[in-house]
């Protein structure tokens, strides 16, 4: 991959400062989207990653997400908060809603926080990391620009709506399951259009609504659910948590981070952490996920040379790996991301 | 459907009950065990409804199950209580469980509440609808005995672990997502077994781990994972939840309510209720989730004569027929519920 070039992790966060800083972006809010975005680039998401930054950044500069929000956290209920975004950064806005999570559980054991008017927040895995840094267990969720159909359906009314569920261990790298509800994201079903390359049944639909393993199809018109009617519910029932529930926008009035510039997203955001020591020892608590954990993990394979991973492992793989051989970046992201830092506003707004 | 006969509600009550009481199964419990399982016949969900009672009975006789378990609250914080529930019928253990938490979201803005010690607890769908009814949303969930491998694994490890949400409308049915996280349940791939038909590529294993159509393979294999490891990752998070959380048995511990014979099946079960009166004015909450269903409801269909359905429809639908025209039940199953309310115990457990 002559095009990917690998950048120390230190490089890379300073980069991405610097854009941020140049926008306005105050320094704690800096160090809250980095958290994010360098984050994910260790666990190995870089498709969600520092990439995101250029669509953020191009936003701001033309007046589509506040820089400087005014966040304002409305105490609802002893366990239950909402953040008002003010249409700020998506990591600025959903962390600030994890640390009132996690505060207000570590009180009363468990706690909702939905945050509001909040734009796309990068993946979910990295605030599930935090929270099972924290000892929390965590259930987050947020909704996104439809590209789904309603089961049965043939319009794009529903995002992938992705959740995150993170459960603390405490000599293992933390339980997190970081998904969404479609087969398949357009960045793959983009990936085999370049390589000319059929995609699986079942992953996407036509324009007409019906099913395609033409990537070119399927990028016109809409991605499957996971298990059928089982997916669309679950991506219905985020939006209603995350979009209805915390006063954000919903169903197709979220707008896209890459191709609507007209107004801002008004994404929203839920987080819902539960505290294990308040409910059991917690010695007793790590021990029990181990033996659970373990035993999957030890659970014969069907392919001898491919043992059971258990959601988290491959993330936790890749952090220790990344943060000794630097992040493997594209050279034109990379280079984009250096514009940026130096007030150069030239660059392309990647494809979703 | 000659061997279908339709059974007045109030008579399949009447038969239940006293099969109920005769194994010393107090009223109060007597009747939270049936507004589990009427609720779901009536719901259309006559699978998971009273037929589940014969093997609910027989384990009772057999000093499997608890007939008058001293169920203890156990208040962990403001928010978050377990119900230890000294292997009670799972209908009694799981409606304390979540009457405990729609009380304490009251107060808190949500609660989480934990069930150890408990049996199978039938459909899932009737617990949310009763939350719904209340005016709560809530997120629910059981393990189960494992019918599913690891992803990527050849041994079965994990149950299907079913999941319900449900969130409150005023003029409409509720939104009730249930779901397990298998693309099929092991009681369709029986029926195709019987009818003779192939099942779908995607829905099981054969005992080698490898994928098969054919429904007796199937039948000794595995059930397939909605989404693969998507599906996987869902039902190891809710046996984290349900199970492990709550100090129940997890894992390959989980013993079968239809064919283990040896011990209790020591299942857990989880509810998190969000008071939405909290969060937002109620009316204004109720205009936002009709405006996000009515939506979606209304978009184009694939098929012009097959409307798109909101999860909780077809429940809705069945629950408001059924309760007019009597519950169809299998001929032998209302004869075996018949001879357990005469105190007659010779009926055969049904397969799973």
């Amino acid at each position: 991959m002559e095009n990917t070039i690998q950048v120390p992790v230190h490089d890379l966060r300073a980069c991405c400062a610097s854009a941020l800083s140049l926008m306005g972006v105050p320094e704690e809010h800096v160090q809250m989207t980095l958290q994010v975005l360098i984050t994910a680039e260790l666990q190995g998401l870089g498709t969600h990653g520092t990439r995101r930054l250029i669509p953020y950044i191009l936003r701001m500069r033309d007046g589509l997400i506040n820089p400087r929000p005014s966040l304002r956290i409305e105490k609802k209920a002893p366990a239950a908060s909402l953040v008002e975004g003010d249409n700020g950064l998506g990591p600025v806005v959903a962390m600030a809603g994890l640390n009132e999570a996690l505060e207000l559980s570590g009180n009363t054991g468990v706690a909702f926080v939905g945050c509001r008017n909040s734009n796309h927040f990068g993946p979910a895995a990295p605030y599930a990391l935090e929270a099972c840094r924290r000892e929390m267990i965590v259930i987050l969720g947020t909704n996104g620009f439809p590209t789904m159909t309603a089961w049965g359906g043939r319009e794009s009314m529903l995002g992938i709506n992705p959740i995150a569920i993170g459960v603390p261990r405490r000599d293992a790298p933390p339980f997190i399951l970081d998904m969404s509800m479609s087969m398949s994201s357009r960045g793959r079903i983009r990936k085999a259009a370049e390589n000319g390359q059929e995609i699986p049944a079942g992953w996407a639909l036509n324009p007409e609504g019906h099913p395609t393993t033409d990537p070119v199809e399927a990028l016109k018109g809409f991605v499957c659910p996971i298990g059928g009617h089982k997916g669309y519910g679950l991506a219905l029932a985020v939006d209603l948590i995350a979009g209805v529930l915390t006063g954000s926008a919903f169903g197709t009035d979220v707008l896209s981070l890459f191709q609507q510039w007209e107004k801002p997203q008004r994404i929203g955001h839920f987080f819902i952490c539960i505290d294990p020591s308040r409910l059991m020892d917690l010695d007793r608590f790590y021990e029990r996920v181990d033996s659970l954990l373990d035993a999957v993990k030890s659970s014969a394979p069907l392919d001898p040379l491919k043992p059971v991973l258990i959601p988290g492992e491959p993330e936790a793989e890749s952090y220790g790996r990344l943060k000794e051989t630097g992040i493997p970046l594209k050279r034109d992201i990379w280079e984009a991301l250096q514009d940026l830092s130096r007030g150069i506003y030239t660059a392309e707004v990647p494809k979703m």
